[in-house]
């Protein structure tokens, strides 16, 4: 093979995501490179709760049968302020339901998918250098698993490579073009825990200690997150402080948080980060390469599957039409959805999280502001509807 | 007369609303005390949007016919990004309404009103001492028209005397309260003009030149007010320059802002304020006294109005049941109110002002967030039931 219509690299939510959608809906090829192995993709365990566009885009493309045998499937999520807690009736609120649904189990689900397609994912495969992207085709350099250094041609490329793709100075060079990043004064400390779930739904509690988050993986296996400092290191918590901590911030006279052995610790650090534009003639960012969300709004996959809900069609469009109106739209149509989605992270971690240097006044307007949202329903419907997801765009081809 | 019930400095919305619900509700006898003239209160001319509590409070009490009459009683306002406008029909989404009312009209009324009524107001005169509230009983020693000094005892006091009130400090300076203040890096331009209507409804514009506000006062009169900096000075804005300013924030194709000839203009600068606790002994703080808030969500008037409508049936209670249970609750009572309000105020602002020295992150994210707001029935309802007011406390005595 030394030509492909395109060309992907990483196989992270965007890179799988885009290439299931141009074989499925376009049957257009792909080669995925990935410089990781399978097992290293499939168990690097991340967190994830899938929009409602995202699960109706894995239902509609054959994707999505073990998501909704296994995913926690819930109509609800809880907001505590202090211990008193308000029900977000997401399925009342909005018709959708939301998923609790670990990235690396997305990400498994549609490697089988594209391996049962007979369609190629390179892994333990580097691309060490990507050119001709402003003229008429690309050229991908990569060293593959034996070690030797090979070259393929596309008609386009996708970066789908993450948070740190070298690819992405080829745009941010560029003049006029914008990387712009937001730091924030909190971290998440996030724990796995052999233990029953403590409620079927997630909680996200705001306390003067800070901010928790009781959220699910089975009915064995938890998820939960403290607030701390961005410089702490794991070592810092003990399992007895973690304890008390979460007690603290969520337990109350009618909940318990379920405690159990802890078997993974780890930092998870806040950034805020938007490229624009997230394109340079053949070459397209997507995901995590083009932009970074906190996790608190959990947009960071749907944001991905968002971004390849714009390119697949305006590629299809592209390759089988020679029409690029769509391609040539990229940016226009998916940073504004990007902005959405940093606003709603930022939000969610600003009402929530309590930063002890903060001025008196930010602290407490901010509460207010939790309290205003929880007190109506139009307040809670603002929120449910960001929270599930606005639809994924769709465009004809 | 040596003793009154009630004490009340200040013939602003907090001290006149008061007077009136002690009267009018409950019997109860009180003294205005006013360093001002009547002329020069009715006079100064304020902004004003009355909440859908605020009309019905007028409407109840009596006080209500000329501003039925003649404010401005709107479905809607608008808000535009870049000159795109959209409606936010605050009638369909709340069932209420607002009105532009300004401020000294609404004095007007309650001072007409309490006069018709035969009870005290004494206008130029100040109060120089005010002692005895952490005892049985309060004094004021003040000075009247006539140059002599008296004294007037009372059973409580309740200081609404503005922004530079004097007797806040004797809560603030108690062990444990709180004076907490936020500046903003904007302040606003405001104007009267001789012309028509630009439209019926107010506009809040947010441009990449900063904000503006239409608004309305009467068919020949109307008030408009631009951002500008807070340190500007009148004179560093010509006719030619606000007019410039004006087009370039609000005019489109199809709405012209309304011409004419400028005769007030003035800087109006942005602050909030909160004072906790609100009370000490038989000492109570309401209004501008207590706390300030920026003009973009036009609830300072309201918030003096909400005040009262704690502090006239705990007052009431405690002097016609001997029970200060409500009394000693004000402050629990009123300030989480008060914080709402600033939140929705600080939220306005931030939403709809651009600040050119803000990092390209919050610009961006500030617009990403006025834009969901708008796009959504949701959204749209949460801003409007903040906009025209949650109903005022109300409680038996």
């Amino acid at each position: 093979m030394t030509h492909t219509p395109v060309a992907i690299i990483g196989a992270g939510p965007a890179g799988l995501t885009l290439a299931h959608l141009l074989h499925h809906n376009y049957g257009i090829e792909s080669v995925v490179f990935e410089s990781r192995s399978r097992q290293e993709v499939e168990e690097t365990v991340r967190a994830g709760v899938l929009e409602q566009g995202t699960m109706r885009l894995m239902r509609e493309t054959g994707v999505g049968d073990r998501m909704d045998r296994e995913a926690d499937i819930d109509d609800a999520i809880e907001l505590a302020i202090d211990g008193e807690r308000t029900r977000i009736d997401l399925a009342g609120l909005t018709g959708h339901h939301m998923a609790v649904y670990p990235q690396h189990e997305y990400l498994k689900d549609f490697i089988a998918r594209r391996l049962a397609d007979g369609q190629p994912i390179l892994f333990n495969t580097t691309v060490d250098d990507v050119t001709g992207y402003d003229d008429d085709q690309v050229t991908i350099t990569y060293t593959g698993e034996d070690g030797g250094q090979l070259q393929l041609t596309a008609d386009y490329v996708m970066a789908g490579d993450g948070s740190a793709s070298p690819n992405r100075k080829l745009i941010t060079e560029l003049p006029g073009a914008v990387r712009s990043k937001h730091e924030y004064p909190f971290a998440w400390f996030g724990i796995l825990v052999n233990a029953p779930k403590t409620q079927k739904e997630l909680i996200y509690a705001n306390s003067p200690d800070g901010f928790a988050l009781i959220s699910t993986r089975s009915d064995t296996v938890q998820r939960y997150y403290l607030q701390c400092n961005p410089e702490d290191s794991v070592d810092m918590w003990s399992d007895e402080r973690i304890w008390e901590e979460l007690h603290k911030r969520v337990s109350t006279d009618d909940l318990r948080v379920a405690e159990g052995e802890i078997f993974d610790k780890a930092v998870l650090r806040f950034r805020s980060a938007v490229t624009d534009p997230m394109q340079r003639g053949r070459l397209f960012l997507a995901g995590d390469a083009a932009h970074t969300v906190p996790p608190t709004g959990a947009k960071g996959l749907n944001l991905a599957v968002a971004d390849v809900s714009v390119l697949a069609p305006g590629l299809a469009r592209a390759i089988k039409k020679n029409n690029t109106d769509l391609l040539d739209q990229y940016s226009a149509l998916a940073v504004p959805r990007v902005w959405k989605a940093q606003h709603f992270s930022y939000w969610m971690s600003s009402m929530l999280h309590t930063v002890p240097e903060d001025p008196y006044f930010q602290t407490q307007r901010s509460r207010a502001e939790l309290r205003s949202v929880l007190a109506t329903e139009a307040g809670r419907k603002y929120l449910a509807e960001q929270y599930v997801g606005i639809d994924l765009p769709t465009f004809e081809v």
